[in-house]
């Protein structure tokens, strides 16, 4: 089944494409850079929305709708975002297709049916949710406003992945908006904590938290937050991003409040999104050569049963005991699939569950059943060993925690092994090259410098960690004073 | 707070609008035809969403996503299809804008940015799936392919209403492939009898199942068997279609697979689809005059708590109180409120609840407390009552239920009331005319009588019923033969 995944050692990039698709999360599409998200891929994405929903929910926030379309002269409002965005959106001119009268059985664009204005189909939603706010917000009892949108979005991007880059991707984006400026930085890291949570706990990723330099800001934030994990092969990985907007939208939008005191101000925003991008970070994260190894807590089966047989009397008590495992382990919440196909050998389903990640295989046949045991394969670290039926649930409930566990520690453990501080330039690009991964280095927090250095390296700045304690030193490239190190690396 | 609501009796329209929009479920956009589906309406959403989603996955459905965008040499591919969706829809020509030289500060579309193929922006996916569909099915191994997904659409109305008809939607569309018409005739059947299933016992609203006429078949189906609704205005509403799609789609875009005696063929085709238009049904068919009605099933807040108070120790006790039986109901499921906001008067509260349509209003004063009891009412019916606070949450769930019921049988009366057998086209017109509702009557099958009494009374054939008896009769405007009565009535 996985026969043929190419080896990450050596063609990471070709690995990672191959093994997306083959798992069956998803593949390109006939519409240049759009993917589409196959069942099994969508069943992962549908677990991280009801977590990451969750958890929106308890810190306050409502879904709502905004409608994919904006107009040109409210995407123009805000001049950054505008400015930002414009060079990647895709605009829609005409409302009707008529038939062609130079080629049958074709379709033309109707010219008489040209928009007035254009619109553009959002590549992010500011513009068209604080147009809408105006009409909502009229006294500091409006607010904070805590809006979340499950949406989809378009970005022309030139050069497209699976998951990583496309042109239309899923995503949430939220959009709050305070009476303060305190109040909007507290949302804003509030946000990126629960990003951070959910990385770490359900994707067992270990991440960077940290802010964004000028040159990496959001188009129209004041302030950008950002969680960075780090991938097998070296380079980093932007996660998730919680935005201070500061007053821009609010501003160019007109949406003020009457506080307390009875004085009109503007309101303070911010937003912060993931995407299925985060998809990638998961399969890139832990996955080996051989498929697939997706943390308990988001693997659409945790346990898959494969029975051994030879005879159909032997499968019919095989299943029989099967069938009330699976009742047990149903019981406490575990997804579990008995793939009882008579078409395919045993191998074979190892195989093919070993590329679909699923975390524990246990294999039963006739011998098994004598000795009231099974024989446990976890994916993580491809270990068996025989376990008692009876209490099996229980075992198993244990198990997906430690795998779930051990996946974050080997995640953690690498980052560790490949986080290393530099303080020359000639080391630097040695690091990058020889052994890539996060490199602590100084910086003179010049754009110029940055700028530099991304050219020379193709690295980049990828957070300034919120974490990192002052350090007296000097920028590698310019000698130029600096007061802490900042997280380079070249990045997806 | 409802204050100032239009009534049903003098503009149903009117009310419908301001309903929605007062009740916070949607508003109009600044974006034509577009809506903002506003945090309470998208509750109820998610509500059925989740509801459905179940019902999707029970029958064995996986969600999947599919590309915003269809080239248009794709689109064109089922002509029908295309045909019926071309004079509606989007497209996307550009793909950047750029600064306007003439205009500083605006932005305007980049010429050089055109796309070597218009991007239609999907009004339906059939089209992008089934082209994805030829590489996934080889052999009837393959057979079912069971696939579902949530998204937005686009189709051009020009004249739209809050969830009735807008420009953008949000739906499910489920597309399925299958090696027999039999087994996909029975897939369309079973999917129209979960949408029933679903209108019954969620939304409370009884819907007549049945088979559309030639004329209001889906665009590039073979058969559109549909679920129909009575509205309190006696206007018709279609809530969902499920339509058999037999091998257009699969001839389209060369669908072949090989059966089990090796023979290659088209594969047989459904699609069906609900959409937000459901929010309009429900806020049509059971709200009053004082807001709107909510089925508890689909009630963001089923119970909301107002306490009456006027020292602030009064509002301790009562608080202490409500927090124990709030955690009492909230552990049977049922979602609460304690609305203990001092700014607004009891009265005001429950004009607002009502308004909110809560399908349970608990008010407790001190007095209440003394006596263990509390004022209980009911929205839909009004009718207050004294309950024991002992075991309040049994006396409550049961309540829901009654409720839930209740409007359910209200809605049943009313179309009962309103579905007459009627046999002279006179008398058909008068009846639309003075109660208005479901017209039984006998049609020649022809889709000239259709269209005429279309154009002279506009009412049409909603659907000719699947449970309808044969009955030998005469059309009633052309007095040739039928065997059986059809659905008519005006309808959203």
């Amino acid at each position: 089944m996985s026969k043929g995944l190419p080896k990450r050692s050596e063609d990471y990039s070709l690995w990672y494409n191959e093994l997306v698709k083959r798992a069956g999360l998803a593949e390109n599409s006939g519409v240049r850079g759009c993917m589409v998200i196959k069942p099994y891929g969508y069943a992962i994405w549908e677990k991280m929305q009801r977590v990451l929903d969750d958890m929106f929910k308890k810190t306050g926030h409502s879904n709502a709708y905004f409608p994919l379309f904006i107009p040109k002269s409210m995407f123009e409002a805000e001049e950054k975002n505008a400015e930002g965005f414009a060079k990647e959106c895709a605009v829609v001119t005409h409302y009707r297709l008529q038939n062609d009268p130079d080629n049958k059985g074709k379709l033309r664009v109707d010219p008489e049916a040209r928009l007035e204005e254009e619109l553009v189909v959002r590549p992010t939603s500011e513009a068209i949710i604080w147009s809408t706010y105006k009409n909502w917000i009229q006294s500091y009892r409006d607010l904070p406003l805590l809006i979340n949108q499950w949406a989809n979005v378009v970005r022309w991007e030139m050069r497209t992945r699976l998951f990583l880059r496309t042109a239309e991707f899923l995503w949430q984006e939220g959009h709050t908006a305070h009476a303060t400026a305190e109040e909007a930085v507290a949302e804003t890291v509030q946000m990126l904590n629960v990003y951070a949570d959910f990385a770490e706990n359900y994707l067992a990723l270990p991440v960077v938290k940290g802010v964004k330099t000028p040159n990496e800001r959001f188009a129209g934030a004041l302030d950008t937050y950002c969680i960075e994990g780090l991938m097998q092969d070296g380079k980093a990985l932007q996660a998730g991003t919680s935005h201070f907007l500061g007053q821009n939208f609010a501003q160019a939008f007109d949406v003020k409040f009457t506080n307390k005191e009875g004085k009109l101000e503007h309101v303070w925003g911010t937003s912060w999104g993931v995407s299925t991008r985060l998809m990638g970070a998961l399969v890139m994260a832990h996955s080996d050569d051989e498929g697939l190894v997706l943390p308990p807590k988001l693997a659409p089966i945790q346990v898959v049963f494969v029975p051994i047989f030879r005879k159909d009397e032997e499968l019919a008590q095989i299943s029989e005991k099967v069938a009330e495992l699976k009742q047990k382990l149903e019981a406490k919440g575990i997804s579990v699939k008995y793939d009882d196909r008579d078409t395919e050998r045993p191998g074979f389903k190892f195989a093919e569950w070993e590329l679909k990640g699923v975390p524990v295989r246990v294999a039963i046949g006739p011998r098994d059943l004598e000795n009231g045991t099974a024989e446990v394969a976890r994916r993580d670290t491809k270990e068996k060993q025989s376990l008692q039926l009876e209490g099996l649930e229980n075992t198993l409930e244990n198990l997906l925690h430690d795998i779930q566990e051990n996946i974050y520690n080997k995640a953690l453990q690498f980052r560790q092994e490949n986080t290393v501080k530099v303080d020359s330039y000639e080391e630097f690009k040695r690091v990058l090259d020889e052994k890539p991964g996060f490199v602590l280095a100084h910086w003179d927090g010049t754009p110029e410098t940055e700028e530099r250095i991304k050219e020379e390296t193709k690295a980049t700045i990828r957070c300034i960690a919120l974490d990192t304690p002052e350090e007296a030193g000097v920028d590698m490239v310019t000698g130029k004073p600096s007061s802490r190190r900042v997280y380079f690396a070249r990045a997806y």
